[in-house]
């Protein structure tokens, strides 16, 4: 055990930690979500960490050999060590404080550690005048979260993007499959299950271009802020290295925000993320729900696809196999836009200088990025891949189906066609049988008109 | 033209109209949503003025002549009549003094004008010292909107009961249309129409004592609490008083909150009843979304009911009938939840001893009551009324399932009949003939098994 | 009275309204929100039924005098006319269907009154061949909803602009009121009310940005889409030439969507503008209560503004004078925010071919848009324009404060800074007597350090 | 490593786990939010387990020696054991299926085990036939929900009943500590902070009734329904029995819901409990946040209360401290909000006979139950038992007021009250002084009416 002291007092600290006496008051006042931080995100902040001690080292307030000690440390975390020394619960007052001097603390230990120190020495390596130089949690943390944002968003990106894709695939491979378009869940007029994936497909593609328009504005950075964005204690020669710095290190273009003041209140770059996610989740959720309904039945249902069985669906009902990916799907994508709530009730309750309720907007648009990463991933990997269309089934309905006298309107009118539609209902026949009685055209006209291969692309053959 | 003063200066007022300067102001100030005022809130709000005025007389701090006419006036307004001088918008600053006032204002004038004095004469009868004599904005404001609460929980009670009525009725009707039982969409067990129809009677029920519930606590006002819940400048005689008087003039009984700082400060009471409604939509677009989906069709659906046709279902398809009434169910639901959270944004904004944010608060509960009780008559009278069921569809379907393998479980195991439903699948043949050739059972066992009417009431008959 | 029917059956309507039997059916069908439709959606669905009208000539397909006939009453629709005519509620089943039957209908009959026709002449001119020729309410209402989201949204813009405008007004009139900055609600480091303003300003032009990027993506209309996506009915040249026509009408671009069938089934492109208002709500709030709290006192608060007295703030306070403009902002943004969680929940529960919920969608984001363009010109108007600093008393804070040590971080470390700090609160005395005592520095780079006004820009100073 | 099969084919098991195919099966299948189940569901579910096997040893259809083993298996788990065998994830598509088959077969290889039997010896103990007889995961799945929230509700009411207490106990240690009442945080009238603690204290102890009461409907609950809620496959005798042993083995009253359909097919009771702490959660927020207003400055701020000191506050600005346990129990409850949503959406989309997102809504209300404690026991032992009055100050504010000429209200009218404040704050002189001159009261009747103890209990004194 050493001992460690901040300005509230004394506390002792097991030696083989890295973090010091703020991690261990943050463990102990916030025990909220039993969870850890989200890995990326401490990776993330490493790197601005490492960011910043080039930047103090550039421009000569940070001595070397501190500084590249620090950096080294931060090497180390980006590489994936130290994982286990971030304790503290991603649910936390103190707008973030407690996860920065974790970090501090950590790198001011570790880089101890990597020149010869004993742990605790912070005359030499201070957590808040060494690795925090320059920094404020209230640019830190921000910044942070939008480098984690950038990450998670290229892996979110990939997911959907294999998702759209095969979409488009199954848009080729049925576009011969006939079948009742449905609108109020009611037949209407004649599609085809290809074009209906490829309607899936164009969303999808929306939902890739509108996160990744959200997330892009992350890329204008705070740092350099420090506490109310006034940039106290900051330099400007600093501020201008360390997002030259970031961009260096993390591979993507960050730059310093116009109007530092307001990059350090305002969080709705943040809220606007999450509801790009939102919106999406929206759009996913009734792709999983039209191929719920499209594999209902077997027997007793729609049956228009078939989806690979992928578990026993009942403990009580033997050979029952459900659409369990597309629900799961379905779920993530509620979980998402509850996320999304937390995130906005957050977003609003700003005061002044800062937003403090930053970690648990963090927490809450983190986790729905994975979820939703993680969800896309399943429904393409478990289910589109293998998904098979009931050809006969969709011919089927179609051939009993009345909607297609709607391509009889520009040529009989709106009312002999209701007529038609009407007297089909009831007398349970079929639409060409009772057309050719009425008359009103020949039967090479009927046969014309109601082809329903025709009625799904009137642009091109009519 | 009449010329009115307050605090703030002088303002002309056009002489024909009962409200005065305030109410002016207000309607300057406050133009949001372009909306008038719910008339059962104007009346709600009148009671409590007849009831102040009543408890102040009967204290003797209040003239019985000026108190007389006070009343009298307030009378005239719970008739219906003097609805068109409340121009204020429902959204407004000032936690609904502006509401207040405006009440306050018609009645002085209205007040002044029964006793042959001329409008504006407010050394006669004050708004401020009269007409509002020993209360506050933040009491009569709250008090009024729990009190409408309550006169609306009345008719939605009505409407809802007559839906949970009607759907018991339907259970009986339908109490022998066998059907196929589905889960997460897909073919389980048997079931009859008319089970479904009583348990949404059953789910509607306990909506019904939910919200009434929630209601009842609106029976707890903070009239006396006055600007704080201190009951500065109310007599205790009269905070007895006001709240007996109250419960005469609307026949429900009231009386005065166990702490009026509570009272006064908190709205969570409100919040409870549109949270109360937000469960009972989840509820009510669940049986909305089944009627939907077995109404669909009704070729190419399940079209196991029949919903009466309301009017033609679309510009472009002729003879195309959809499920309108169902859909405006549901749209209702979905303006209620989102209400719902406007009132929870609200409720969570407030300080000290006031939640200024009521007006927002009483717009989307009045509202919310309004539009479910609506909606919910709309669905009764013009859909559940004349629901008819398709009897032969809804065997026809169960006559093809495999699900009722689930029968078997006892007799021959998980296993056993996990596989006899894969064969059923795969060889599209019917159960009953694949579990003859295994010589399992005795025809005559398997026959009593696989009956559906046995297998929907096995506590009975089993 | 005059007769009129359906394929449901006939009904008389009175002979004075251009509406006819269907808008009947649907005033008696959909009684929910007791409102009328939003009028700028009337005018432009009028114009996107002249634009098709003259696509439908150009195509050969419309007789030129019925063509013509139609285009001039809804000349007079767009010009404002007949609004009256349109009884239908906002929120309603069916798609939209009663809205564009409706407008047909009104079209019709106002069109053969132009050719000396009498109302319900429909042989001659048809409500559903004619008006609605290769038409269906599925492409024709959600192009109405994004023709009005434009219209609605320079007027927004217009708003906020202003708003922005005057915050950097008062970025420049406030610029030397220096204050306490303050993060946790707690005392921070000096910053100027000026900056504070432009920060507003800043935050308020990323929402105009948010909403009118959102707002882009209506361009793509689906218009020609017809019922299900597939342009049933609808000619390649009539597709082409609509959009043309559209955007000659309305001044703005409009094109044909790339993927119909998606561009039908799919309203995240509507959702993504509500989501856009709702973050950009989450920003105003912030500012709102920045303007309460700032404002809060005027004795026994921060009292560092002072805002124009708009009425007397209490029915039972004399003198009081309370922050209603601020306070209403709060409360519309409040609504725009469960608006927009109507609107999700209508966009979550499309199927197939088309989401029917569209209705609620359109009535949420529509009054979205009118509310927060009149709070925003409410809060410029009637707030903004008149706030005053209270220059003295901010002053005093700071002298006060004890904040100002972070100044001191980089030149006498972290510990002692803190060290000073607790001394200072505790001994209740001046940090900069403090740290004279301490000998630490000399006066002359005390001074230095310690002058507020160097601390809010320390970058150019420092 | 042993091999299982199901009916979609064979899967080799590590020998060392006691969980089966089923459960491998869904551990591939769903891997969204790298989370584990919740502790006390899974000890829940092996108490229904337990009663179930009672109950069907009570029928004679489970042999004794296999039943014994399962409820031995079962007590292992309710004691704390084999936790680590349940790997599926808490968000999972199958309505619970998987969760299910993870503990029918842990239970039934346990059970094996301690018969003596290999792991996987499915013909002498099934999961399916044996652990799981007369049960689906439709009827076991929510009853294990609803007895886990009735153990978590305990833990929560001892939480808030903690808290209420100690506000109850501050309202009598700070009922001398005279205050500035505040409403639309603008100067009203006088109070105590004791008085504020009362009300804290009244509206927290309401949300222990309002959660209570909705945890209450969860001892229906629906053992016996099965799949559908026919009660296909349970005897009658069985399901009377499963209720009493279900309140033996947990110590609380359960019974057999009323409407077992309804009980199947409908969530609203979890939705109910969910709404609870939603409203129970704004209340808190409204706490928290009037404790951080009442904490702000302490210099620049109205510094009425001290709060203990957690932490440093800042990274950046030495000395600082800031309200950290009230900034987390504020987004506890934003989580808590989001969760409430998340649920709702859940609730919303059931269909026909079962709502499949019972996992997302199982996930939401045991985490917002274990967040809301743990928040609520960190706010009353790191904040509550610890803050302290800044009585002088409290008592400074209200020395230089002006709202307490409302006292004068009854003695000199609204006008000359109002007349009177305005000078007051125009002159920034006292209101006591001004009176006098004015002459309109004696001294002594001034001296009555103008203290402020008396205006905080004007009911007793007055």
């Amino acid at each position: 055990m050493r001992s460690e002291h901040d300005f509230l007092g004394e506390m002792t600290v097991p030696d083989n930690v890295l973090y010091g006496v703020q991690t261990m008051r943050a463990v102990d006042n916030f025990q909220i979500t039993e969870q850890k931080l989200d890995t990326d995100f401490i990776t993330s902040m490493a790197k601005v960490k490492k960011a910043a001690a080039l930047a103090n080292m550039s421009t000569g307030r940070l001595d070397k050999k501190i500084g590249t000690a620090i950096t080294q440390a931060a090497d180390e975390i980006i590489a994936g060590k130290h994982l286990a020394e971030f304790p503290v619960d991603p649910i936390q007052g103190g707008a973030g404080t407690s996860i920065n001097m974790n970090m501090n603390e950590v790198l001011a230990n570790r880089a101890l550690e990597l020149i010869g120190e004993p742990k605790g020495a912070y005359d030499i390596i201070s957590p808040n005048n060494h690795v925090n130089m320059a920094q404020s949690t209230n640019d830190v943390f921000p910044t942070s979260i939008k480098i984690c944002i950038r990450l998670k968003t290229r892996r979110l990106m990939t997911a959907l993007g294999q998702m759209a894709s095969e979409l488009d695939h199954k848009a080729i491979e049925f576009k011969d499959v006939l079948k009742m378009g449905r609108t109020h869940l009611q037949d209407a007029v004649p599609i085809t299950l290809g074009q209906e994936m490829g309607a899936y497909a164009s969303a999808v593609r929306r939902g890739i271009k509108r996160i990744e328009l959200a997330a892009e504005n992350t890329a204008a950075v705070n740092m350099g802020a420090t506490a109310v964005g006034t940039g106290l204690n900051a330099q400007p020669l600093y501020i201008s290295k360390v997002v030259k710095y970031l961009s260096e290190i993390t591979g993507e273009k960050y730059f310093t925000a116009d109007n530092l003041i307001d990059a350090t209140n305002n969080v709705d770059v943040l809220a606007d993320v999450s509801g790009a996610m939102k919106v999406t989740a929206l759009v996913l959720i009734k792709i999983a729900n039209d191929f719920r309904l499209m594999a209902s039945g077997p027997r007793c249902g729609f049956n228009e696809i078939q989806l690979p069985a992928r578990q026993p669906g009942s403990s009580a009902m033997p050979g029952k196999v459900n659409p369990v990916i597309a629900e799961v799907l379905d779920q993530t994508c509620y979980q998402i836009i509850g996320n999304d709530l937390a995130v906005s009730l957050a977003a609003e309750n700003g005061q002044f200088e800062l937003n403090v309720m930053e970690p648990v907007m963090a927490f809450n648009i983190l986790n729905s990025m994975r979820y939703m990463t993680n969800a896309v991933n399943t429904f393409y990997e478990k289910l589109l891949l293998h998904v098979k269309a009931n050809k006969v089934q969709c011919e089927d309905w179609l051939d009993k189906s009345v909607g297609i006298v709607t391509a009889l309107l520009p040529h009989i009118g709106y009312e002999n066609s209701s007529q038609l539609a009407k007297e089909a209902y009831q007398s349970n026949r079929p639409v060409k049988e009772l057309l050719k009685e009425k008359g009103w055209l020949t039967d090479e006209r009927i046969q014309q008109i109601l082809t329903p291969e025709k009625m799904t692309h009137p642009g091109i053959t009519g």
